[in-house]
């Protein structure tokens, strides 16, 4: 993994909180910010930084807002197709490069909610492809493995959260481009419903399935962010007005594709991760529908075969007409097939659409989500290069039929490869079902697959005992660096937990051997990379050392200084640190 | 005026009532159907009959249902690119027909409810048309005028439920196909939402448009009609789930175009009588707010110049190609400039309309529901067979951009030319406002405008006192038969008024000079034809004689045969039928 930086496991609301504490000082943030751009280098995630004078000037007219703004400071990247005033937009294309003077909707909403933006990120050219290669700035890999691609077409975006550069980026999503990288740099992808985010001062792709969307660590923060930059656009022809979701039900239906539906193109271990992260499910009160994904994988076709492509020529068909060499040789192609489509191919691809959706229609009657991969497999570079149509569409098998579908879309980490490399899946709804996808996920995590008994090379595995517990106050510090949860259960009965005086209060594990406890313990797995950053935030009394667990074997975990666990009040009779708090507050 | 048939002046609820209390005999009706048919002449109303014995074998099948069937043995016609299993579909193209083992939904749902299909009726060949004369099958005309086309496409429907062949009828509409026929024959002309009524088993004509609509003489009837027949069909791709409407408020906001974005292309007399009809709104508890017009048809342009012809080629290019000579010649040309649209166009086209919409859907933040004329002008048989396009383009001025803004849309009558031909408006809402439009329409029925001081030629002005005043129950008599409220007036001091022992209740105005009262008369308005129709079916003791107004002047009116006033209570002192019953309901 790249060297992280210095957003690396922050949480978008807890920077917001320790600005406001003075925890941390924003314009230190914002300057290490692009201390850390300059030394792992721009490129190639990055096409072009706003000037740090212009950030901090801004940081200062949101300081000086009376109103307390919800993403005071908070530094954001944004995909190089949409606009941010001032900066140039190339869509990843020099040659048509403009210089916006008004920012896209979006960006405003953001910036008036007091975040900064850093600068323009990478991606396919005119957001044509799911792979982060073709671009003339470049091409991305995924964070994890140099060798692997980082997924695209919102490519720089997801590198630069992934990293760290910044907490949060902007995507454009048409087939997959908000989703594919998410998976691949193991975030949050949220591709919210058509219009649901205005597109105005976007770069068209497919302006009749162009969707604004959102890069995250964390599904809280994709949450905050949606109803930050949702909102209909009178300004933009696709703006819509949201519609109210249906709350997710105590025990949702989730459909699972049949196998026989399923393509993994040879990729046996994205199929048993899928397989895995379906089979977490179960332990949740949750209904397993089996769905046959035929008619969705038709739909995907169509964007590939049917005469969407044409949109891309109403995009930018002019401009390809007279900058031909300016255009990506596989975009080229794809734009002089574009011109063979007539009217009368677009009405009955329409209707073929029509057809097609009324036949997914029905499975929606009996889920309340649908659970996919986000894509099949994961592709190198080298193999890119050397089939950048093909593998290309691949990608995109369960990715192409959603925005044509008017589908709304979560892609969320899932497990995890034997090389490293993350595995993810895609929950999918109905229009204007985010809060519904979003409560499934935040439902679901935790509950994580694995493929293997033990961490593979270059990843941690870590037991905590108290405030980095599921649903205690520092576990975001885990989750934001893509940590997994990958059990819950017990240390060796050979431990004593302390109640310590820390601010928020903390326990002490301490081994004593025989005659100890049971303590109980979550195991969570980061990467080493992730891992030293959390190493190097543990404050005093507590380090890290070895944990013994219940079943002999050895992880990493949480050890006390004698001096904090000393006079503290023993608290091994509750089992754990969650016991001893429901006790102390239950009344009586 | 034709010839009227069995069900002219039959209300649709007022008929089923009638056959169960056994006062009318549905066999009979039936039979006298098509002994009127024979009568007049099948063509070119009617493409096919339903044979007479499969009709009563129809009626026998509903008799037989243990549940009250709600349009029992009401008798229908259905335009001829609607499927009636067995009969022949020809979409008035004889070499293109085919005859269908399955019924359209549409059909089936007013059959399942005990409608009688009597046969198929003439349109414009396969839909494309306003005029009703692009047949082989025969040019239709106006049942007012035989100089004056009936409108289309569904213009055989719109003359077999204005002549009184049949009690309603089903039409399809696409740019006004509803709508102007309605207008041109004095029939409420409902165009539903698109996707409200099931258009499977439909000829399509521009697939994303297309709507099936209804013809009745009555606005309840239509209200009856669009419950038993709207409804999701997962077997159409097209058709919605519908959404819950708005009610219209108590003082609805109606937009009212501004003159400069009207066009009457010349005829200052259907601008006298829209603007009289505007006027008549003023009587009721509305605000009236201008609305800039030209957005809604700039849209209809795009319906004409846009890629949106391409949808016909979708659905009949191939059978055009194979057989040039079955085509219209008019219909030829269309689908011959469609080939020229790109896939490009398309999307641009969607583009365009997307524009547009946004720029007028701010009108609807301010208004409730829009009024516009139905057609901008009549034209003869005449003159549109000189000028078969433009004259046709023009017809559209106001219904075109209809179902390309997802629109649903209500053709009354309002008013009449100096001719004797008809005029109405059309009121407009957005999506699923069919309630609204039902509503608005009916407060505004009966404060219609007149463009002239005494009846034209071939009109009658008819005095009601009683039973048939308005919100009276044989009221329907009048408005069934296209009448039209005038005025309400009082007659000459020189009446008395006796309550009459009739079932309904009627009370009986006998003339007597000096030492009269003033009683409350209802003044309408409506043709010979329709008259004599009327005054055939007065039962005893009542009459057809003259009454005198307070103004002086002298119209036809109710009289009173001296056997049924003698004895009966004077009530002259109410000054009116209505405030009597008003005090003989009123407690204590």
């Amino acid at each position: 993994m790249t060297r992280l930086g210095p957003l690396a496991g922050t949480n978008v609301s807890e920077l917001v909180a320790d600005y406001r504490a003075g925890r941390k000082d924003p314009r230190r943030v914002i300057e290490s910010v692009y201390a850390h751009i300059e030394a792992v280098s721009a490129k190639p995630a990055w096409i072009s930084l706003q000037p740090l004078e212009a950030a901090l000037l801004a940081l200062e007219d949101a300081s000086q807002s009376a109103i307390a703004k919800p993403l005071y400071g908070v530094p954001f990247a944004v995909k190089d197709n949409i606009d941010v005033a001032g900066l140039p937009t190339t869509a990843a294309c020099p040659e048509f490069s403009y210089i916006p003077s008004v920012s896209a909707t979006v960006v405003e909403r953001l910036t008036s909610a007091g975040a900064i933006v850093i600068g323009k990120t990478n991606l396919d050219q005119f957001a044509t492809g799911l792979v982060g290669t073709r671009s003339p700035y470049g091409a991305c890999a995924s964070v994890f493995d140099a060798r692997y691609i980082s997924g695209g077409s919102s490519s720089g975006s997801a590198v630069a959260v992934a990293r760290g550069d910044v907490a949060f980026a902007l995507g454009t999503d048409t087939a997959g481009s908000g989703r594919v990288p998410a998976l691949f740099n193991r975030l949050v992808g949220l591709k919210p419903t058509r219009g649901l985010l205005s597109a105005r001062g976007v770069v068209p792709a497919c302006r009749s399935l162009d969707c604004v969307s959102l890069f995250t660590r964390e599904l809280d923060e994709a949450e905050l962010l949606l109803g930050i930059c949702a909102g209909y656009d009178a300004l933009d022809p696709f703006s819509r007005r949201a519609e109210q979701g249906a709350p997710l039900p105590d025990r949702p239906r989730i459909g699972v594709p049949t196998d026989e539906s399923l393509e993994f193109f040879g990729d046996t271990e994205s199929a048993q991760l899928f397989g895995a992260s379906v089979d977490a499910l179960r332990g949740l009160a949750v209904e397993l529908v089996p769905v046959d994904l035929m008619p969705f994988r038709r739909v995907a076709e169509l964007l590939y075969d049917g005469p969407w492509v044409a949109e891309r020529l109403a995009a930018i068909g002019d401009f390809a007409s007279q900058h031909p060499e300016a255009i990506q040789p596989v975009l080229r192609g794809i734009l002089e097939g574009a011109r063979r489509h007539s009217a009368l191919d677009a009405f009955r691809g329409s209707y073929r659409l029509a057809s097609l959706r009324r036949a997914t229609e029905a499975v929606w009657e009996s889920i309340d989500a649908l659970i996919v991969p986000t894509a099949p497999t994961h592709y190198t570079l080298a193999e890119i290069a050397a089939e950048p149509v093909r593998l290309n569409q691949n990608l995109g098998t369960y990715t192409n039929f959603v925005n044509l579908l008017d589908l709304s879309g979560l892609a969320v980490p899932s497990g995890q490869r034997e090389n490293g490399l993350p595995f993810g899946v895609t929950y999918l709804a109905p229009a204007f079902q985010e809060a519904r996808l979003l409560e499934l996920a935040r439902r679901a995590r935790g509950e994580l697959p694995r493929a293997h008994e033990k961490p593979v090379a270059g990843q941690v595995w870590l037991a905590v005992a108290g405030a980095h517990l599921t649903g205690q106050p520092l576990n975001f510090e885990l989750s934001t660096l893509g940590a997994t949860r990958i059990r819950t259960t017990h240390t060796a009965p050979e431990y004593r937990l302390y109640a310590l005086a820390t601010k928020p209060p903390k326990p002490g594990l301490v081994y004593v051997g025989d005659g100890g406890s049971a303590i109980e313990v979550e195991v969570w797995e980061l990467s080493e990379a992730a891992f030293g950053h959390f190493v190097n935030n543990i404050p005093a009394p507590l380090a890290i050392g070895m944990t013994r667990l219940a079943d002999g074997s050895q992880v990493k975990g949480f050890v006390c200084e004698p001096y904090a666990s000393e006079g503290a009040r023993d608290i091994s009779e509750f089992g754990g640190w969650r016991e001893f708090l429901k006790q102390k507050s239950a009344p009586g």
